[in-house]
């Protein structure tokens, strides 16, 4: 079993945009499948990459926010989260820019941890989370007027318990979470 | 700090659909932030209800599939998963019919095991993850002919050494995955 063998590749016969928005970008390609069968409607969202940052403090908290998620109609605590700027030089850099603008957090050590697919299937993109050990505050909150942030720091063993009862809802989200509890018990 | 507590709910001025698709559900949300600010463009996306299964043989080899994924436009190893159909009972069948449709295989001992959101602030849905024990080659595969999915057999350490490498490049897999080894080494 070769894993780099892309033998079940689709071609793409033809393919054209329905939006292009900022913040929504809709493709409708027509696929063929190896077998010939083809699919005149598949849905393609195309994003930009994403970031999320696991931020301790030097005491070992967690630097959470708490914000309203409007497709599920909850306000949820969750990691400091992101979208790659044009104007960011890489990923990383996006990170650090994010939790100092959601949080005023900022140094510390920081190393990539964990790279997933929101959807493999109908996204082009990936989301890179960050581990950042030993920041601090370094300056207040700088949100935009969409934006409406708490800053919550939770200790390891409080969010340890959130995690096991689920409260991580964000699937972008407990997959580090739960990476981390497993390499660092 | 009260988790419930939903002091941060957007209110919906205006909603309309864009598409309505058996694939793809648009909708444009007017919203007003608690602070007052209007956004008169935020998009969400419609979906049914998701599982996926972590389903493991009475000697421990992990029922796998490997299919084309034309987000990311590669081929990859993944766990049985799919849409809750109108005509499943529950998550839970939509489970069972999928891991027989795509691999065959079924019967053994069924529990819930996490809930994650593809994306709470943009998508409507849930993503279900049971854990099947001591699962059996019941059947072939019942393939449609857009499906082209292999089945894959792999031993918990070669699931480990793969989730540890990134293969497992779903987050909505990641997670539950790297629960389970978590909670079982």
């Amino acid at each position: 079993m070769n894993d780099t063998n892309n033998d079940k590749h689709w071609d793409i016969l033809h393919s054209e945009y329905l939006h292009r928005r900022p913040w929504l970008t809709v493709r409708q390609d027509t696929v063929r499948l190896p077998n010939g069968t083809v699919n005149p409607e598949f849905y393609i969202l195309e994003y930009p990459e994403w970031i999320n940052v696991i931020a301790l403090t030097e005491d070992e908290h967690f630097v959470l926010i708490r914000q309203y998620r409007h497709g599920l109609r909850k306000t949820l605590i969750e990691l400091v989260a992101g979208v790659v700027d044009p104007t960011d030089s890489s990923p990383l850099e996006a990170a650090r820019r994010e939790l100092f603008e959601e949080t005023g957090y900022g140094d510390g050590q920081w190393e990539p941890f964990l790279t997933v697919a929101p959807n493999a299937s109908a996204m082009t993109n990936l989301s890179h989370t960050f581990l950042a050990r030993g920041v601090r505050e370094i300056s207040t909150q700088h949100l935009e007027s969409t934006e409406d942030i708490d800053v919550i720091l939770l200790t390891r063993d409080e969010v340890y318990r959130r995690l096991r009862e689920g409260q991580f809802i964000q699937g972008l989200m407990a997959a580090p979470l739960w990476k981390y509890f497993c390499e660092n018990r």
